[in-house]
Order: C-alpha cells, then sequence, then structure tokens
C-alpha cells in the first residue's frame, strides 16, 4: 500500500515509516521538525542521540536496503499538504503530525493557542486535501485515550448506545479532555466524524493510550533509534521513571499515584497501527479504536520500574510529588478494546520484559539523561 | 453591572448593548468589523442601512441619552484581549465575537479554517485573559442549538445523567453539529467546560435556537436599527422567508423541509441573555442554558410567513429548491429548555405577531432586498 505518514520525525512516525517500509509498504513522510524545536525550547532533548533526517533516510537504506520518501513542510499550508496528497494519493494517511504534549500546550496562553491552531488546522487542512483530490485515501488519525477523562461508567469505543428518558440512540461517547493538548484531539475527532459524514471519507481515529519503549526490531543500528523523551514537559509516564531510575533520580508518579490510565508498547502500537492500515473501513465510515494493552495507575508502574531496576542493580526510590495536574486521584476506569484484538492484534511484549530492555537501552544514554536532569520536576502548573 | 460585549457591531451585539444600557447597566464593546466585510465578500449587504459604529454611538446617545463604550480590536489578539479585560474587569463577557455562519464556514477550506482558528482562539484568548486580570467575571458564551445535531432522543440542557453497562454517570451531552461553523462551537463549549474545571471560571453557554426578529423597542429611530441579513449565505431561514416574501420571491424551505429546529425572537433572545447576565453562576460552574421559545420544521415556517403575507397583501409561493445541507429531513427533535423559565423568562411575543412587525418593517427596506435578490438562491453545497 502506499502510506503517507505525516510527523514521520517523531517517536511513532519514525517508528512507524521503517515498520511500514520493512512490510513492503511504500512510505512517503512530512514534517516541518517542530517537535525538535519545541523540546530545545524547553531547554530539554532526547535520551535517544536521533540523527537528522537525511542521514536517518541514508542509515535506513544502507541497513535495510528500501527508500523511505521525505517532503520537509507544515500541514498548516493548505497548498503544500494538497500537492502532497494530490501527487501521492495515499490509500492510508498516518497522521502523527500533531503538537503531541499535554504540558507544553498548559504552559501558557501562546502554547494553548499554538497546540490548539497547529493540530485543528493542519487536520481540516489533510481532510479537505483528501476531499479535493484523492477522497479514497484512508485517514489513520492519532487521538489519544485521554480524549474521554475518567467517566465513572465503562468507555465503549467512540460510540454507544443508550437509553435516555425512554427513548434510544447510538451516540458519540462524551469527551471530558484533561488539557488544551487533549481538548485538540477531541476538537479533531469532531471534525473527522463530520469530513466522514458529508463527503464519505474513511478514517479510523485512534484513542491510543500512553506509548512507552525504547526501540523496535527495526532499529538495528543506533542511527536508525527513535527519540526517547523523558523531562517533565515531554517525557511520558513510564519512559520517565525508566529514565529517572537510571541515574538514580527519584521516580515521580504525581500526587496520591492512583490515577490510571491506559498503556501500550511501542512495539505494538506499530503492530495496532499496521492492524489498522491493512484493514481500512468503508467509503464514508468513521471508526474508533481504543489503543492500549493494559491500564494500570502510576504507582503501580513506578513499583514495576522499582522492581526491575532492583533486580538489574539500581537502587529506585518513589517520591510523589505534588500533582501539577488537575485530575481525579481515584476514579473508576474501564475502557473498551475489543476492535483491534478483532482484527488480530497479539500483544507479544510483557510488561516486565519491555522494561528490562529500555533499562539496557537507556543505561547506553545515561549522560545524556544526567545532562538535562534539572527538566526532570514537574514545573508546569495546571492552576496557574 | 459592568458587561464587556464582544462581537458589539453585530445583529445581537448592537441590539444587546442599547438593551443591557437602557436597563442601566455600563456597557463597552469590542469588534473588529469582520461581519460587514464578510457579507460584502460574499456579495450581499444587511437589508436594514446599519451605520457606522461611531454614528450609532452618537444617535444612541442622542436619542435615549447614555453612553456606550467601545474599542474596535481582533480578538485573536492576545495583547489587545488581556488589556481589554484587565482595564474593564467586566461582571460579565457577553462573547458573540465570532464567526457566526454556517454556510459562510462550508465555502472552501479557507473560510473553513479562518472560522474555526477565528472563533477557538478568540475564545481561548478571552478564557486567559479573564484568568490571568479578571477571575471573577463571568462569560456568557454564545454557542448554538446546532451543537446537538438531531440525536433520536431528547437533548438535555448541556448535561445528562445516563445508565451504561450497569453503571451511572452525569455527562455531557454528545454533540453531533452540521457544519464547521457549528463545529466550532462544539470546540468552544470543550474548551470552556475545561477552563472552568482548572480554573475556577465561570461559564453560561448559551445553545441558541434560530433568531429571528427586526427590532426591539430601544430602536426608536431608524439610526439604531441593527443589521438583518437574507441571502443564502448570512441570512437565517425565518428572517430569509420575510425577506423573500417582501419581493415576491418565493420560499425556500431546503429539501423535503421536515427539518425541525428550534428558534427565538430577537426581543426574547435580550431578554434571556439579560437574564443570564443578571444571575451569574457561581464561581467554577460551567451551565449550559438550552435558548428557545418553539420548535418548527421549516415547512410549517413557510406556510405561516405565507399566511401573514396573504393577509397582509403579499402574493407569497413557496417552492422548496434541493438541499445544499447534509442533514436527516425527517427526524425527532425534543430539546428540553426549562433553566431561563426558571430564571422568569417568559417569551412574550407570539410568532404571528412578530411576523407581522417584520412584514412592516422590512417593506421600508424592500428596494435593499430587491437589489441583491440574485443572492438569495443556495449556492453553497456541503457536499462540494
Amino acid at each position: 500500500m502506499k502510506v503517507l505518514i505525516a510527523g514521520m520525525d517523531g517517536y511513532l512516525g519514525w517508528t512507524l515509516s521503517m515498520h511500514l517500509t520493512n512490510r513492503g509498504h511504500t512510505v512517503v513522510g512530512v514534517d516541518n521538525f517542530s517537535r525538535r524545536k519545541n523540546v530545545e525550547e524547553v531547554g530539554s532533548w532526547s535520551a535517544t542521540p536521533i540523527q537528522p533526517m537525511d542521514e536517518r533516510l541514508m542509515a535506513f537504506k544502507e541497513v535495510h536496503g528500501k527508500e523511505i520518501g521525505f517532503h520537509e513542510g507544515d500541514l498548516r499550508e493548505y497548498p503544500f499538504v494538497k500537492e502532497i496528497v494530490r501527487k501521492h494519493n495515499p490509500d492510508t494517511i498516518v497522521h502523527l503530525g500533531e503538537q503531541p504534549c499535554a504540558p507544553y500546550s498548559m504552559i501558557d496562553v501562546e502554547h494553548a493557542v499554538f497546540t490548539q491552531n497547529n493540530n485543528i488546522i493542519g487536520t481540516l487542512n489533510l481532510l479537505f486535501a483528501m476531499h479535493e483530490t484523492s477522497p479514497h485515501t484512508h485517514m489513520l488519525k492519532l487521538g489519544t485515550m485521554g480524549e474521554y477523562g475518567t467517566p465513572n461508567i465503562n468507555i465503549p469505543e467512540g460510540f454507544f448506545e443508550i437509553e435516555y428518558e425512554g427513548r434510544k440512540d447510538e451516540l458519540p461517547f462524551p469527551r471530558q479532555a484533561g488539557s488544551w493538548y487533549h481538548q485538540s484531539k477531541v476538537h479533531d475527532s469532531h471534525n473527522i466524524m463530520f469530513a466522514c459524514k458529508i463527503w464519505g471519507l474513511r478514517s479510523t481515529d485512534i484513542m491510543q493510550g500512553v506509548v512507552y519503549g525504547t526501540r523496535t526490531d527495526d532499529m538495528t543500528d543506533d542511527r536508525l533509534l527513535t527519540r526517547f523523551d523523558f523531562d517533565e514537559v515531554w517525557g511520558t509516564a513510564l519512559n520517565r521513571f525508566c529514565a529517572q531510575a537510571i541515574i538514580g533520580h527519584p521516580l515521580t508518579p504525581y500526587g496520591r499515584g492512583s490515577q490510571t490510565r491506559a498503556f501500550i508498547a511501542l512495539r505494538d502500537s506499530m503492530q495496532c497501527l499496521t492492524l489498522a492500515t491493512e484493514n481500512p473501513p468503508e467509503k464514508g465510515e468513521y471508526r474508533v479504536f481504543n489503543q492500549f494493552d493494559e491500564t494500570y495507575s502510576v504507582n503501580e508502574l513506578a513499583k514495576k520500574v522499582q522492581k526491575i531496576g532492583k533486580k538489574l542493580g539500581y537502587d529506585v526510590q518513589i517520591k510523589n510529588p505534588e500533582n501539577p495536574r488537575v485530575e481525579a486521584e481515584e476514579h473508576y476506569y474501564n475502557p473498551h478494546h475489543e476492535k483491534l484484538y478483532k482484527l488480530g492484534f497479539k500483544p507479544i511484549h510483557p510488561l516486565d520484559e519491555e522494561l528490562e530492555r529500555m533499562f539496557k537501552d537507556l543505561e547506553g544514554f545515561k549522560e545524556r539523561i544526567i545532562a538535562k536532569k534539572e527538566r526532570i520536576m514537574p514545573t508546569i502548573d495546571w492552576r496557574k
């Protein structure tokens, strides 16, 4: 299949472009490198020393013998977006080209506005470009489980049938997102659902859990590593805990730590995105997949990291800092996730084994984590 | 009370600023005059010959002896928004400062992007300005009944308690909006709900029905008239039908015409917005009012306009053109609207009487409607 990956330079984007190319798909990517700039802006960097895009592409060709296409450009520029979609006429657009970070969106008005404008307008431009030049294309869009928040009922995959005041309907599940970034994903979901309805486009909207992991089997050469963020802004819970453990920094589950989220390994995320790509929805269909493996509280995860760390000889402490976020710390959490399993998803990496791999990988980049250790403790406060 | 009206130059904004000022409130307005430019862009104009803002303000002072403040500026510019909110420290911001038109948002990608960017960023800027400089302020935000779409169950006022798979929760009612414009209002609603949650702001989110009417009692001088749009882009169903009837153009309920919507008279909209202003929510409260009087199908409205027209000596035909929109033409529609009645809302203008007033007003501006009659039939197609 012909696959266009928007946001190819990111954590998932680079990993997926290698994964799909090695499965025999024709991949072309787009990126404006905003992620590298935005991480630098907050004084941090990737624990893995990632290569510039041209070196990534050359190294991939050298190691795997295959070409990946690439265009530098900004999804907010409609003429660029339209030309790329028209030219490549892809079977699938995997849309990872967004500002993906909750704390970054919560810094101030400028970052909130950047996040919502960037994400909403980029997605609108892709939808219009599909409608105008490539209406058969499947948009595989990365959303987040965070769109749902933590309701006191089970979370279905996007839609649910309910009875209210004696009548029934199947409706989109209400969204209660917890940051300006998460809100931008909710707005995208509404826009994409509407585009499918009026124009007969097809889309899979992925509500993905928090991703963890350092590498996949395609990264047989360190020049092919994807980025790995660990600071308070860009690092997500489990990845950040592993980086903390490696350098002897206490693990930092926020607040009481009972807040529970859905998680998925990087390898399993690749498996799921591949299943969705290779099993597209019907014309006009807007479908939602809850893409995760297991749910854990952040305290549980900290304890798992502590256990593996101890096994590998690290002295791992846990210290819960005050929670900078506005979120329920004790809550019900039971999301459905059957659709990807029905397509064949088999999570193949028990968390403990994946954590051991992460420790071994990160040990090699310890000095890079130490160099930015002052960017680990939370400073961005949701209430400020 | 001190009231800041964003979008003071619009149909509701100008009417409300006079209404609240004459009730003794201190009103200051903001506008960037985009509505005038955007109506001109599509080759149309207001049936009522509206005055420039400085003449409106002078005429109001001359006629009513009171001052209304005004600042020209754009809500997308945060320094401007912050300074205005800080300086006036209002009890209420009535936020009418958005691109309010579904067909305009459906013209092409440029208009869709303008609409969502303008509306979302303007609202975000107001929320941040309130949080940073005036956290006690009540944001009274104009949304639309169109946010809900036409579900097959009753529509509550914003939230509903439901049971799903054996558990209960009170959740935001799902939104299924029918244009890029309506979607922008859904996005605003999510953003405002979130700001109230994290910052303890207070807001009333008004899901308003379609407004109709030419004047209120404050418009004792024609220089004080508010705008009245009647073209395919900016004219809403009932107002457009009256303008059509006046010039002998067939009334144009789209498609089969059984699509049902909620309606409210301009005078009653003023009453409701005043009730919400004078009865603000608690700190941290996000409340939703469904603001309308009655629901009608567009065919029913066309027949009412025909009946009144005949009574007044007009020959009124009805010809349903093909529906340019993507919407259900036969559907269940039963929205709740109790909250404003509990605050004292008494709709005081039977539709027939209001229609007669509208005919009499519009007769005086017949030539201005005739001059733009080629802009009446629908050309903007939701599917294109």
